[in-house]
């Protein structure tokens, strides 16, 4: 069970550049990094206009001087208060991902960012140099990878319960922008638009997120080879694709194939990840996040349920139950699991008591790195015809 | 959307009596009250033993001060402070329940408690009494009831979708106890033990659940007149009951069975309502709550899912929407949206300028008297052989 | 798998009374009883009109001169035939069952009768009678009983995978009749009709199938007591009811609910069973019949699949297999596995070579007794007002 | 509902090669002929050992006479006989089918042959080349295509219900074969022996079910171009696959992926279909073949029921229900729909009275064909490391 109690001496100084009023992404951050009570939100350049900046962040109980119409006023005001911020988290278009990580960076900050990190691998890895030569953590926030059952799979698959891995099916295709909503939704519109969401649409918003569950889930995982084929169905989205196919060859000798989408009508999400061994399969869907199914060859199928304690449950995923087993723990449970990921990891690098096992994990900036070398290689494959390329 | 930046001009100062260390019941109250801002935990009597009451009150963040070994000391001690506490959430086993609410609502507060209210109706009949004298607010901690899909289909219901209500299968039927866990178990030891958990175990602790489901989602509903028959397949529990059958008629010709058990061997919770009319049917399942079953007859079966705003859906349920459809919402924000119900239904009591519509509901006394009753009628009949008798 | 060259000396001579033109039920029938080659269908009186019965008989591969219009005609005329019909299948409305039966009996024939037998116990157990006297075999179209994974269950239990059994749910609550389809359908009109369908409608119809599930899944089920309420929800239909619930006692010291409906409005079938014991429970369910949930109190959820050999399979189910496991096995499997099991009785009855095994059954004589019994019984304490009576 | 009563004056005399005593496949071939007594069994070439031939076929019902150790001699000496066979079945390993098709061809009878229906696409031309002179009717046993709900996608489909198709997901992939199961059991070993089974295993056994079930539901489907990977986790099945990931494009612009495998370790079938378009989704499982999932986007989830006359409902679907709604139909079914086509179809070709709709189709020879190319084109591909060929 969860240990409530568990706390730092302070909470972490906290802020959020983006996820102002109406911002879902801004809600979910901070129903998460406050749930237990690790971070607490000081400050915010929550919108770029200063009169609902205040009026937004006041509300939601920050100081109106700590709130910012411009995030660089932000770092630079904060860094002058002995009580100023230590971490920020961004949540704003991905056009801004680079600077604000850089920026904050260079102040000093922790960050957590969306992703994708970055436009580019080489600006995703100048940041970790950066982040390494600061001392600061760069966390992603790939939020499904908190939920309990995908640590459960990653125990499981690393006790051997699956036998050699050898295929990897990743999925996310949701339905949402069958149409194209871009043309009355701005949340949308931005989203298509090369400018301010990168060269990517699909595989960036929604394909790295299954590809980054399964490298939590199966410990050791690389990409050796891909192919990409790209679509874009609603042809005013060109160049940004809203369909792709990805199939890839992992150095281990297992293979992949990766199905990312907006345009699969009708469904919700359609988040799933099904990882096939020699011996034994495990599936997972985002939709019903509290079950996991287990398939050996040859057995009766087993769902297993969050919060049990069966043979093959190790501590990590049970010390992380909020509730008991049969209750529904949902996506703030998730997220506010990975936030307590991010804080542990940041009282660590400040040189806090805590200290993680030799298997903790975290989406750090590697994470967020992979993330956006995956977007780059598919594009290039798919320009040139749907080719084979190293990864 | 759920909107973040409703507040209160001062949160409601709250308190706890009992869920302190490993109670998981306390975590879920401070979890649900403290989501959205409108509480403030500033005192508790989280347990009997004094020091361990502070430590775990310090840990969570409640002054050492405020943090007492008894309620009594507590209502009494608040009481004289200006900022002293407003609201009280009582989360102890059955027995104390109706003395701490009388209590309370004697020392001017609110309070929240647990289900059952009391061991008689003539005691939650008693604090009804004082409740309404007092000015003060009594809410039960249905917490399944903030589901979304719950008033989706409450609103459906009242639209006729379903046309005229037939039959209600109501269900809440873990295995969990199927063998006698109390043994070793002293969570569950209190529960089959009269003196602490009162006449009843399963009707009370699980039945009233199913049972207040099927009033929020079926306005008006009465019963005329039930019988039951129960069981205790486990015998030392006798005389309480770990499995009960109820079959009733209700006041408008419809019908409806119930099921309480804990012994329903494998099962999770198995918590499940069915509404059936005569036009159509709903049903919902606590395991999967963010998708609700509609059977039109002569039409294929729908799967309705949260926050999508389909032509049935009304204001309520889409306005608690706190993430987009798709995502796994959970327990938690059930909770979260039956406490902010309580928090807007205390202001109101208080004078605030919240003002509710017509329709607005939460759990409230006559949910627990009635509670309390089903359980009263229900053993009335059992211990008689089972015959029907008037409700 | 199925043994396809298991075959008589000569095919049981079969005739029908019913089941003509338009007849769904017909139909099953003879698509069973075909199956396996153990049955030739060489006579019939399908339809009172006497040219549509010719016609029919002919269209489907019987003799001109060997379809009555009169089955006393048919009995009587076969019998001076060496070749005469040696079983009968009747598939009339329910009010011919007893008189049929009868005859067939007094002219030395075996008989398959739909469900409800008679409209009396006296009058079944005198059918029994005659049945014993004449070495007479009578079998029940339990159709649902053929299903692998009844037999499944069944080997099971009896090899003690449940503990003790504790709980019986048992159900078929359809939604065909929500609404009075009985003004413009011929084929319902009679089923709402006392005088042709008997003193029950959805117990009969309903009731009967999935209670006898319950006795094959758990043998040496014997009620004690009972209770019950019905409803005619579709006024007209009174007498007759449109939805039942009971509640029994069974010997062993396990208890029983029941509910029979065609007024559970949006529900295909919804025939589902539940059998629950001290260590785990089964569950069933036809509208997905190859699959078993198989729930163990504090381990993973099973799905057992038909045709698995797994730890639990034992022979008869396997040996009923007629395609490997994942294919879809349909109710034309489950009726033709109980016509090969009506075949095989008759064919001992007869003398033949074939000897069951010590656990050999069929839906036999007792079982048609025990379904009049069990409406008998219902109608008794829901006319006294839904008191317990005595089984 | 099916009309039962429809027969040819004379059932078509049938014979089979292959299929004998203890073969899966030709107990459902068997099954299905004769399900709607449009086929007589007349012959066999069941096996090649004579002995067990001659028993094998008295057992099922075949005079000895016509029980042939050889398929050529059958063939020659039934052409002899006035009541010679008119069709054969082939049913046996697939390095036969070729020279048996065209022996049959050649001698004037029309052939139903298992799938792949050769190893080269030159030699299906060339027998499509002698069919058509003959004018004789070559049908290949795709068995999955008579499931009613494929029928029901192929009419929405047609009426424009899902929009503009983009997307088809086909997929077959079981776990049976994860582990070498060859070793020892013959009934696998022949299909990983590319003498026997031919250039591929999954991709040809399993692959081409899926693809033409694509084919059936959108009609006017051609592939332009794919690629694909192929492994053999099983090290020594190479050259043979037995996993394959395919991803092709579409002349219509759509594009799709198919993924074939006897690895997915656990799995029982997981034959699923999803097609996508504009509007809406459909997707079909062959292990719960009686619900059809439509999904449109913005509005619930819908299952569609087999029977049910909904508004998409279009004749023909309908016209094959054997049962109602509600009851499960299976494989067998599905097969005896293909096998009734296959009847009327030869009918036809025979100058029966039988006239096809326009929109009649069966499993035909293109449909072998396609297969047949199919496996070559995603052949060429793998063999040059997974490049894009043309179709």
């Amino acid at each position: 069970m969860f240990n409530e109690e568990f706390r730092f001496k302070q909470p972490l100084r906290w802020s959020m550049v983006g996820g102002g009023r109406g911002s879902q992404i801004g809600y979910i951050h901070r129903t998460a990094a406050r749930r237990d009570g690790l971070f607490n939100l000081v400050a915010g350049a929550f919108d770029i206009d200063p009169e609902r900046c205040v009026q937004f962040g006041r509300n939601i109980g920050v100081e109106e001087s700590r709130c910012y119409a411009d995030y660089r006023e932000m770092f630079q005001k904060e860094s002058q208060r002995s009580d100023g911020i230590q971490v920020v988290s961004i949540a704003t278009p991905n056009k801004y991902h680079y600077e604000m990580v850089k920026a904050a960076l260079e102040a000093g900050l922790h960050v957590i960012c969306e992703k994708p990190l970055t436009f580019t691998v080489s600006e995703a890895e100048g940041l970790k140099v950066i982040a390494e030569k600061n001392n600061r953590i760069v966390g992603i926030s790939y939020g499904y990878t908190g939920h309990q059952m995908i640590h459960q799979a990653r125990n499981m698959i690393e006790h051997g319960e699956l036998g050699e891995i050898r295929i990897i099916n990743m999925q996310f295709a949701h339905g949402w922008h069958s149409e194209p909503v871009e043309e009355t939704d701005p949340g949308t519109k931005w989203r298509v638009t090369p400018e301010i969401a990168g060269p990517s649409y699909v595989l960036g918003d929604v394909g790295t997120h299954t590809y980054y569950l399964a490298e939590v889930m199966v410990p050791n995982l690389k990409i050796k080879n891909l192919m990409c084929m790209c679509q874009s169905f609603v042809p005013s989205r060109a160049p940004l694709e809203d369909n792709a196919f990805v199939l890839m060859n992992f150095e281990n000798g297992a293979v992949g194939n990766l199905w990312a989408s907006c345009v699969n009508a009708g469904a919700m999400h359609d988040l799933k990840i099904r990882i096939i061994g020699s011996r034994a399969s495990l599936e997972w869907c985002d939709e019903h996040p509290n079950q996991l199914l287990f398939e050996i060859q040859g057995e009766p199928k087993c769902i297993l349920e969050r919060g049990h304690s069966y043979n093959y449950n190790q501590d990590p995923a049970v010390s992380a139950n909020r509730i008991g087993p049969g209750h529904a723990e949902g996506l703030f449970e998730s997220w506010a699991n990975i936030y307590h990921r991010f804080a542990r990891s940041i009282d660590m690098a400040e040189g806090g008591q805590d200290k993680a096992d030799e298997n903790y994990w975290y989406p750090d900036i590697d994470a967020g790195i992979v993330g956006v070398r995956l977007i780059e290689r598919c594009l290039e494959s798919a320009a040139q015809g749907s080719i084979w390329v190293d990864f």
